[in-house]
């Protein structure tokens, strides 16, 4: 590790050169730079918040920053799971929050071409009677877009539609030393070279600045459905996720069970639908018209209680969607909300495992004495694994939560699978990364990091130290 | 370009100590290794041709010669449009095309895992009977999967189902100095670092040699239907193009010009269903039933007559299919037929400038006096296009030519466009990659292969030069 140059007197002012009025040293808003959403990861104060709206800023600060030494840590909306967008070695946050301009709603190509700081949540106000959506559908939709590609984030609709990463056609970027990079555009196809686009997404602002993007559309769906279906267990609810998958187009194939479904209600203060089964999968479909669908549930059905689903219940409505999907989009703060603390994981595994990690997960819980809550991407072998602090003392938290962390990325390792499936590595999971990955893997991303930004100065101890 | 060690007799010892009786240096199969599809980039005969067959053996041929300073070219069917897989160095080619194993279709991951010499025409029987199928589907069926990959291979059906890209999910390689890497997994999810995997795809064996695969596979759609679409021009059809991707999940959308398919009636002696246009579109379409097709089609027909069609014919039978999908497919090798010599170019555009494209390249033709033939995967503006020599004398030709490939290529990139949609770089365009590329992402490609290949044997001159 390095040393940084701590920003003085001298480097704030040429940072308020560059961006009058947009420096932030002091004040109610620091704190709020100083983490994600995992506090439990640490606090870390940055010296400054600098708060760029054009590329040009961020090559200004970036080629200032590059000659002095100072550490940058780019930031999106701070969403983020890992700690991957706090200045864990001080510094600069260099914010991208207030890049928001849409340049391109291109109805011909179907690509939207717009600044990192858009929030997912925006965009279908941004598409609307288009006849388009952006099908990457992460769970926290008040997440930057630009953060969303720098961590290749997931969501429910992978199943079907696939994952950030597929849909990324172009990009700008600024590099280390504030030169301004092009790459890809509005073309659906591309062999000329290596793919840098490819290797800057998930890439986490180490390698460069997002400063515009160019993401594919495609056209809505003209329908949509969703089943709840109750199981006896999850065993037998994710074993028959693989069947299932290969009948046809499954939008999303959640997991979940009913502890969770029960702090979720608790937190959202309304019931959900069904409550009579330990487990259930919730299924959406899209199709092109209300008869498609029903053909196609109607095979589902008859498959999905052959694999022993107790029930199969149709959420057609609006209100019976939302009163299933509300209770899904909000697990993670319902589970953070029923205990003090807590810690996460976010592995993949090949879908047949699944039911092997969750079985384990819960067996290694029982065996350090942890609450375990567990849901996930059924149809993508992504689950989302939480120890609970509940009433322990600290230091016997802290010693039973890495016990488990440790057991269960061992776990996913031996059932083929790999650290994160969506969230990322930040420095949180880094040591995890660097346990499970063979050391010339290693070796290689730090040549690439080497190349894009050889002093070092982009988001230091992150992914890969 | 430093100097590269030419193998001796001490090193030809060596390898066939490696590979006893898969050391080839001289008879007739020596000029198949020399060039590939385009002879007319060259043709560079290796030293010698190492036909390894196993992971270790490429390991321990590499070692050798990163030790020794022996230049490598990875290869595989030798398909290639632009000299990737051709020494023009000398040194050895690698060839893995007897790397054909199959370790694993698993049906319940949807997966596939095979050596990289398995050729596109032999995975259906290797998928037969499961239900799943590998969509990416290249013109060249006698390519190899290796191949596939390390071009980035696009193919009819990627306006639905994408590129190669697209289903690797994991991959064995092996580095410049011999170290096994494996990366990825049956994952259908990775946020776990730099994404190694993409960054080789389409990196042209100039980074590693691949030894083992695993991709992704989707369940076969249940019916498919084609349409030929006559157009009184081919500006008409494809201008029709994005209006009919917006209404739905087409699979293949193929452009053609009356002259191109006389080419291929010629080439193929069998006579085109219809050529009572100048212009046609070939579009086909996956669906999970006959109702649910002909729902798509009856408002698609809608549309297309609204649109300038003249007629739309339905290929519902395997033979009408056949009819105009071989015609389709030989379009290559039979303007190659119609010709003594020709150069291609391979742009990609965005969808709604391939109009634009096309009629430029048509000007271009008469400008310079060439005969041009284009067509192309109109659905994602990846235009083929052909200059033919004909009767010209060579060096008439040859200034002709490279005048109309540097006006074609300025004419992509002032379009919005990139050097290669499918076909990749490999020595014959990497002057149009420098050309077109920032300089600052032509050195970070340069410092991308340092951190791989340090000594720079594998694959030298190919993509970066």
């Amino acid at each position: 590790m390095i040393g940084y140059h701590k920003p003085d007197a001298g480097d704030l002012a040429a940072f308020e050169c560059i961006l009058p009025g947009r420096v932030l040293t002091s004040g109610p808003m620091m704190d709020d730079y100083s983490h994600d959403e995992m506090t439990e990861y640490g606090r870390f104060p940055p010296d400054a918040v600098l708060l760029c709206e054009t590329t040009d800023e961020v090559s200004r600060v970036l080629r200032y920053c590059d000659t002095h030494g100072i550490a940058v840590t780019p930031r999106g909306a701070g969403t983020g799971l890992c700690g991957g967008c706090v200045a864990i070695y001080g510094g600069v946050v260099l914010s991208t929050e207030r890049m928001k301009k849409i340049f391109d709603v291109d109805t011909d190509n179907m690509t939207l071409t717009l600044e990192p700081g858009v929030l997912l949540m925006e965009i279908p106000d941004i598409l609307e009677g288009t006849g388009l959506f952006y099908p990457p559908d992460p769970g926290e939709k008040s997440a930057t877009i630009g953060g969303n590609v720098m961590t290749n984030a997931g969501g429910m609709r992978a199943v079907r539609y696939g994952v950030t990463r597929d849909y990324v056609l172009g990009a700008e970027l600024v590099l280390a030393d504030g030169s301004i990079l092009t790459l890809g555009g509005k073309i659906a196809k591309n062999a000329s070279g290596y793919s840098l686009i490819h290797l800057l997404i998930g890439s986490e602002g180490t390698l460069g600045v997002l400063t515009r993007l160019t993401v594919r559309l495609i056209p809505c769906p003209a329908e949509n459905v969703s089943i709840l279906v109750p199981f006896p267990d999850l065993q037998t609810s994710v074993q028959a996720v693989p069947f299932i998958l290969k009948r046809g187009e499954l939008t999303c194939v959640e997991c979940m069970e009913k502890g969770v479904i029960e702090d979720a209600e608790t937190y959202l203060g309304k019931p959900f639908p069904n409550k009579n089964a330990d487990a259930f999968l919730l299924v959406r479909l899209d199709g092109p018209s209300r008869e498609a669908l029903d053909q196609s549930l109607a095979n589902l059905t008859e498959l999905l209680l052959s694999l022993g689903a107790l029930d199969v219940l149709l959420a057609d409505t609006e209100e019976r969607k939302a009163s299933v999907w509300d209770a899904r989009g909000a697990f993670l703060e319902a589970i953070n909300g029923s205990t003090p603390s807590m810690d996460e994981c976010d592995v993949v595994v090949p879908r047949n495992r699944i039911a092997s990690l969750i079985e384990k997960s819960a067996r290694i819980g029982r065996e350090y004495g942890l609450r375990i809550r567990s849901f996930g991407h059924a149809g993508d072998g992504n689950l989302h694994v939480y120890a609970c602090k509940d009433d322990l003392p600290d230091d016997e938290w802290e010693r039973r939560r890495s016990a488990v962390m440790d057991a269960l990325y061992e776990e996913a390792r031996l059932l083929g699978g790999q650290v994160s499936g969506e969230h990322g590595i930040g420095h949180a999971k880094a040591a995890y990364l660097r346990a499970s990955a063979d050391p010339k893997q290693m070796a290689l991303m730090r040549g690439i990091k080497a190349a894009f930004d050889p002093n070092g100065i982009l988001n230091p101890g992150k992914v890969l130290e």
